[in-house]
């Protein structure tokens, strides 16, 4: 029986060692995807802020540190995993559509830029930022009205989006930034949305977005950067080709260029690429509790929703192995369940494996972006353990938790007790 | 301005004291509602098993042990809250449809009834109890077939479910079972899905289920009980009548009078309701951070998917309110949605309310199922607070988690601290 190898480790040694379910995350594979868009953007002023949102394991920060990423965070709490993870807080963006106070104070004191998603916030920030006494560094979030083909609820560049300014607003909200007193107005920042696979879209939303910053040149309002979000997809499905870093390069530097030619600016770029950074580097294992032959072949595993959301969310598809009964001849079509309560917990639909038995281990593949960040203890299961590889070694970066994490935090009043 | 009143307790001081997002839940409407179902059913032997996975806090499932509830849980997690809340073993049923060694050791050892979805668990069972050299009691989990008018990820009855026996092999499973050593059978089981609103489809299922009861009778297999699961829905919408348990039992009851009459046996009967206990009895309340005027008028408030799926999973409806302005003229359209990360996080689409303002309080109502249950993480947000109130008076029953709580579990390897 051959086994599948991750990260230069042995998958079936790993399950044993630690339990399952288990993510395994392979570090190199991090690197190498980090360094593919270093190296793709290295003749143009770019930073790459990684999306902490995909995946915001501190070990995995800290090595995305060590690179030099910078981070786009969605909260205070991804805010302070950046700083703990050593990210310079240059290159840090505090991005979102809802910020309460605390969360304003956070990202000034902390002296992180903050995207600003609309006036609301703008006046808000404005308060906060006069009250400590500082003068806070923003970019506006604009709304840049583009459909890229993807999943509804992660097309985040649609007019009816709820994220950001509307892009015939933008020109307005910025002339009132510019002219607030503890407001420095340094970029325009945009994203159009998850998992795209056709490049041809970022470069339209560069083209609207370096329009805006030429416009705002002409009206005497000089902008760093423009921050084009994140959103290149990963191959999924064997037959799904992902674009390249390099492709994205190639679809984005035309807008640049044309507007140094004809604006004579050249802003600095940031991406914030997350999935194409992490989730290919990551596998869910997952043992296998029963298998019923009923209206389908089931495979039930020891993981499902609660761990990994995205096929019962977005739909979306995932690639399952055997992992010890690797490269086996395939035999069967088995339908992986997970084991929550309910009908839509279901892995993957209708796959030829080999012949699948009770104690054997799946793997699910490309689960690094989008899977434990998005898990829960539904149906009273504590989340799972997590292992970093290199070069066939692994060490622990998540412990699993227990029925003590279940209680963590509970308190049952005198009156019950 | 009036106040939202909860409980007896208003809405407004508890988002003061506690801070938002905040779970209020009435702890006098789970004992109406519990005692509903109780009164409802008292002209026959049934027993009430409340369904764990709705609403796990252990303060919850105290009261409801002191109300005499059992318990239907899902996973070894959800065993060990409701023996720490004193549910009577007799009265736990082990559901699930992944059960791994360990939870079936556990379920074993506890001295609880399991329910057997499959050949493979059933042996797998069998194995484990003899080793152990202790008697099992199970029930059969039954796919019956049905199809209620419901959304698919929840219709857990229909044939290509994943859950349970299908209905043509449970004689030959039951046999198999009753000729086992360590193995008891004294039940048949079935559940067919979520937020039923039409009750008769409730007696299909009794139909179908007291069917195989009377062949196993004829064929020298005694039953103790038939369990019909959970399922009756609560009315989310204004204009959704929900069914009572008074018309669940009307719906139910002529089936169990006609088999008394043919077949001569009145099995007990278990129901496994969980949203129809919890579900009204909970609002989360959550401050405005933003309100923009856009493509549409959205209100960006602090609570997002994070905390309530049921609207961007199950396009689930729950009625808002604005908490601090609560009945004052209804004049604008608002979009409500969350801080979260994705263009799906829309809490309530177009709802007519009072002119929202940053700083305000939306109430979102009929939380208490299916709400904290499903919390995570995600975005790097720390989950919230819950408090149970009882004729105005709150008591903290969930501390709202610190940045301390993202960080836990988790460990750098050395080489990258």
């Amino acid at each position: 029986m051959s086994h599948l190898y991750f990260g230069g480790a042995d998958v079936v040694e790993l399950a044993e060692e630690y339990g399952t379910p288990l993510y395994i995350t392979d570090e190199n594979r991090i690197i190498e995807n980090f360094r593919s868009y270093k190296t793709a953007f290295e003749d143009y002023d770019t930073d790459i802020y990684y999306a902490v949102k995909a995946n915001g394991n501190l070990a995995i920060l800290k090595l995305l540190a060590r690179e030099g990423a910078g981070a786009d965070v969605f909260s205070t709490g991804e805010l302070q995993l950046t700083k703990l993870a050593g990210i310079e807080r240059e290159k840090i963006l505090f991005n979102g559509n809802s910020k309460s106070d605390d969360d304003l104070i956070a990202a000034v004191e902390s002296g992180v830029r903050v995207s600003v998603d609309s006036y609301d916030e703008l006046n808000a920030l404005a308060s906060v930022s006069e009250q400590l006494g500082a003068e806070v560094e923003i970019a506006i979030r604009v709304n840049p009205d583009i459909s890229a083909d993807i999943n509804p609820k992660i097309a985040t560049g649609l007019k009816e989006s709820k994220f950001g300014v509307p892009y015939g607003e933008v020109m307005k909200i910025c002339r009132a930034a510019h002219s607030m007193r503890n407001i420095s107005l340094r970029g325009l920042h945009c994203h159009i949305g998850s998992q795209i696979l056709d490049v041809r879209v970022f470069g339209d939303a560069a083209d609207k977005m370096l329009n805006l910053v030429a416009s705002l040149h002409e009206a005497g309002i000089e902008l760093e950067f423009v921050d084009l979000g994140g959103g290149l997809g990963i191959g999924y499905r064997p037959e799904e080709k992902a674009p390249t870093p390099a492709e994205l390069h190639d679809a984005l530097l035309p807008a640049f260029e044309r507007n140094k030619a004809e604006a004579g600016i050249a802003p600095k770029l940031i991406l914030e690429p997350g999935r194409s950074i992490v989730g290919s580097a990551s596998i869910l294992v997952s043992r296998v509790n029963a298998v019923k032959h009923a209206f389908k072949n089931f495979v039930a595993i020891d993981a499902g929703f609660n761990l990994l959301i995205r096929p019962v969310m977005y739909d979306a598809y995932h690639e399952v192995v055997v992992a010890n009964r690797y490269n086996e001849p395939c035999t069967e079509l088995y339908t992986i369940v997970g084991p929550i309560c309910e009908a839509g917990d279901i892995i993957a639909r209708d796959r030829l494996l080999p012949e699948v038995k009770r104690g054997d281990l799946i793997a699910i593949l490309d689960t690094g972006a989008y899977g434990f960040s998005m898990s829960s203890q539904y149906n009273g299961r504590p989340r799972c353990a997590e292992v970093l590889v290199r070069d066939g070694h692994a060490d622990l970066i998540r412990e699993r938790e227990s029925f003590e994490d279940l209680l963590r935090n509970q308190k049952v009043p005198a009156r019950l007790r």
